[in-house]
This record gives C-alpha cells, structure tokens and sequence, in this order.
C-alpha cells in the first residue's frame, strides 16, 4: 500500500443486476475513491448464500456484479476486485473472531433482529453474517469502510471485534472507521420512493436503450408543480441545473418530451460504460477475478500468520 | 481410500496432558481402528479456541496431544494426523452449513444448551461449533465416527447439515454414522469416580514412574470388602483376573503392596509409548503434522471443489 493511501474496504453483494440508485447511491463514489485511495472491492457471495439458494443465479450474479465494477471505471490494476469464496482466510478469521463475541452481542445486530421481529427463522448464516463481515475488513488492515447510514452496525461491529482480538490477545487487527455515504445522493425511482429493487422502481445500469425509455416512461408525474418533479429529480443527476432549466421551461406540461429527453441523456451518459460491459467477456472477468484474488490473498494470508501466531495456532 | 476399507474420522481437542481413562476410553480403540480402516486423526484446534484463551498453553497441547497420537501407536504412514487449523477448508464448509441451519437448531445442541442452563454468557464459536464439527467430518466422505455416547448429538448434526446440503444442492455430502464406545471401558479415577480432568482424579498416560506410583497411592480404598475395589478395577485394565488372582489372595488388605504392584505394571505397561514419548522431539511432531496436513488437504480441497460447484460460488 503506497505511503500516505488509506486503505478502503467495500463488499458488494451478487445479488442481481445493478440500477442507478446504486450507481449514484455507491458505486460513483467507489469509482472517485478508486482513483485517490488504495481500494479493495469484494464481491461476497459467502454473504449471499445466508439467501440466495440457487447455484445457477448466484454463478450468473457474481459474474454480472464483477462486470458493472468493471465496467462503471474502477481499474484492476489499481484497484483490488475479487470474490470471497476465493480467500478462505476469511471464514478462518470469522471463526475466531465468533469464540470471542457472546451470542447476546449477535442478537442484537439489525438484520438478524429484524427477521426475529418479523416472526421468521433466521439460518445461522444470517446469525453470524456480522462476524463474517468484521472479518472481511479486519484482514485487510482496513481504514475507512464507506456504508449507507443504515450500514453503520456494521463497521462498529467489525470494531468491537478487532478490540475483543487485540485485548485477548495483544495488538493485531486495526480498528476501522466507517464512511457514511451522503444523504442527498438517495436517487428516487420511478415511483418517486427510494430507488431500490424491492420496490420494483428501478432504472438498470447496464439494461439496453429501449429498457432505459420504458423505464422512465413510467415514472409517475404529478402535475402539482410547474415541473415533473419525479423526472426532474432523476434528470439533475445526469445534468446540471444550469443545463435543465431551458429545457423544462421550454416544455412545461409536455411530460412525454420531457421523459425522452431524459431517457436520451441517461443513455448518452451511460453509453460508454454499457459499451464497455457488453464488450467484457465471462473469460475477462474470470481472468480479472483470478488476479484479484492472488492480490487479495497475499494480503489476507500475511495478515493471518500473525493472527495465527497470537492466537497459538501456529506452531 | 482403499477399497472395501471404511473412512472413519475422530477429533481431538488438544486440551491438556492425556491420561489412562482416555487411553482406554478412546485412544486404545483408535489404535485398533487404525490398523484396520482409514483413520483421520484430527487435532481440533479451531475448536479449543472456544475455551482456551492462552496462545502458549493452546501451542503445547497441540504439540502434546500430537505427540500422544504417535506414542500410542498410530503410525502416520498409514493414518492421516493432522491439525484443523493447517485446513481452511472446515470453516469454509462450516459457513456453508451454518447459511442452511437454523439458529433454533443451534439452541438446541447440547454443550450451548447446558452452558446457557448455567447462567453463562456463551460465546458465538460454541453456538456455532456443531456446524464446524460437522465440516470437520463431512470433509472427508467419512462413513464411521467413533464417539462417546454423550457425543451422540454431534453425528446427527452433522448427518442432519450433510442431508440440509444434499436436499439443497444435490447429492454432495455422504451422511456418517456414529460409532458409539463401549461404556464397559469406562475407567475409574483415583476416586472410584470416572476418571476425568475435571475430578482431579487422573493418573497421566505420559508421566514419569514416580508421577504414577503417587497417584497410585491416593487411591481411595475401602475395607468393605475383600479387594481394594477401586485399585482392583485400574489393575484390571493391565492383566487379567486370572493373573491378578494370586497376587490379591496373597496380599488380603495390605493395600500398599497392591497398589505398588500396580504401579509397576502400569508403567511397565506404559514403558514403551513412554519411550516413544519421551523420543519424540516438537520438530518431529512438526513434521509428521505438515504431512499430515498435506493429505487431509488434498482430500477437503477436492471435496471442496464439487462442494463449491454444487453451491454455485465456482465460475
């Protein structure tokens, strides 16, 4: 890691395919940090499995998800971008650190709470999910890990743990800090809720030209203000204000002009990331995936000989 | 594996120095079962984590413990003797189990159970570790288990997690069985109770002569009847009663002949693992656990595989 770089930590989970919510939400934002900070990105399809059951779905996520983080800029020269399943120290790591958490300290954590709340059976994946994450970040000597502000649990968890370690024992793991994402960055969808796939609102990154239209066709408009305010919100994310104002004075009420208009820069805008994806192979990602991995497990192994060390596994 | 041969898998915390009631509880069997199946020996190091919180002292039983696995007599030319922790596959597999249990599963094994009864805080590695005990044997495609038959539970868990994966995945993981011991081998400590660790009521499998004949000479005898019950029952372990017959008629009530007879079969008995023992150095427990290491790799790796591509994390 070069003198005076912060180590940055990000886990993206392969769960389908990415719109931009999570473009201007996160992934802007690695792609700015890639390029100042030293960046490790990992897609953790360990995590998915605590819901994704389908092998076929998961193998088609982790190659998809690895494409868009190619694709929207960040740079495997640069950048570390690997898969989880790839660096076992991760699950070694998780372990220990569970035989120094109690099982009251995991309750408490959100997701798992939730699920209790909602009357379901969590599977102990779901359970111990927190430790797996601390884990992730601890091996990697990591500084700053940038979440969403309902992500913050997270990252203190991932703290405590590295305390409980070091004061067991002795100096080992650093104590991240967490990164909340900005608030003004939650991109609207069409519904003009939070953009997010589970309410079915999205605009996809990578979809075709024609996708991007229907899409934006279908953001409900209120007639209320002087302007489409829904269209209007997504719109300034791809120009300035500066730029819109003509536009939207010239076609007051005139929603269809409007909605293309937008359609049409989002795909400008996004065309030459879309190029660069449909031009990626599975046989790129694979490749690029492998040389992330070699990276990511010099580092983890390093880290784990000292763990092993201090721990007295090590002989 | 050879043909017609059963695997059978046995772990091992390194837990401290061993002692006569183990040897002919559990390590006189394995001695037996080795020569005759295929053994994996596994010093369950990731386990002892959840108790033992002390790097050197975890270090030396797990070099201690080694080194009782080939004094006794299991030759690891033939058995695989190994360390958990030189494995990374078991907390893989582990993690893997865990995301297809559920938490009220785990609530309900045993050691969790019985240390939340108590009012104790339990940390999350002994709530999760049925789940690594199960990738511990699940691993290796073993058939046979031999387990007290307090142990019963962990063989279910692991056959309940095996047919979890199978019925998910499709046919990946073989269901063991358990072997359960005999109970006539349990042995009594110099207390007339089981002879255990935590009795303080154990005459050591490797200590010296005199070590011995001390501890012979705490045991609690009565005059109730016609033999020093308790110094009768350890003896016979060591002759038979035919042998034993004279040497008790002719010394009626003079315990101190009997138990010093005693000692001295017991360490004649002991004498040549003693020697082996005694011959062994830490780099050749080393060694001896490096190839072991390499074996039990090259069979959790290749199971792993087709584990990883049924689970839909290999691309």
């Amino acid at each position: 890691m070069a003198e005076g770089k912060k180590r940055v930590f990000s886990g993206v989970q392969p769960s389908g395919a990415l719109h931009i919510g999570n473009y201007f939400g996160a992934l802007k934002q690695w792609v700015e940090m890639s390029q100042e900070d030293d960046c490790i990105f990992c897609v953790v399809d360990y995590h998915a499995l605590t819901t994704v059951k389908d092998p076929a779905a998961l193998r088609q996520n982790i190659l998809d998800t690895t494409k868009t983080l190619l694709a929207i800029g960040i740079d495997p020269s640069n950048s570390i971008i690997f898969k989880q399943s790839d660096v076992s120290e991760h699950t070694e790591l998780a372990w220990m650190l569970e035989t120094l958490v109690t099982v009251k300290f995991l309750e408490l954590a959100h997701a798992y709470k939730d699920k209790v709340a909602k009357g379901l059976e969590a599977n102990a994946g779901l359970f111990n999910y927190p430790m797996l994450m601390a884990a992730d970040i601890l091996l990697y000597d990591t500084d700053i890990v940038p979440v969403g502000a309902d992500q913050r649990q997270h990252v203190e968890y991932a703290r405590e743990a590295a305390n409980k370690f070091n004061l067991a024992y002795g100096q080992t793991l650093k104590e991240p800090q967490e990164k909340i994402r900005d608030e003004v960055a939650v991109v609207p969808g069409t519904d003009g809720q939070k953009m997010s796939k589970s309410y079915k609102n999205t605009i996809p990154l990578f979809g075709s030209e024609e996708d991007t239209l229907k899409a934006i066709m279908s953001i409900v408009t209120d007639s209320s203000g002087e302007r489409p305010a829904h269209v209007y919100a997504i719109h300034k994310l791809f120009k300035s204000e500066e730029e819109l104002a003509p536009l939207y004075e010239a076609n007051k009420g005139s929603y269809k002009i409007l909605k293309e208009a937008l359609a049409a820069d989002i795909n400008a805008y996004l065309a030459p990331m879309r190029a660069k994806y449909a031009a990626l192979t599975d046989d790129d990602v694979k490749k690029a995936l492998a040389q992330g991995a070699a990276k990511a497990k010099a580092i983890a192994s390093k880290k784990m000989e000292e763990v092993r060390q201090n721990i007295g596994v090590s002989l």
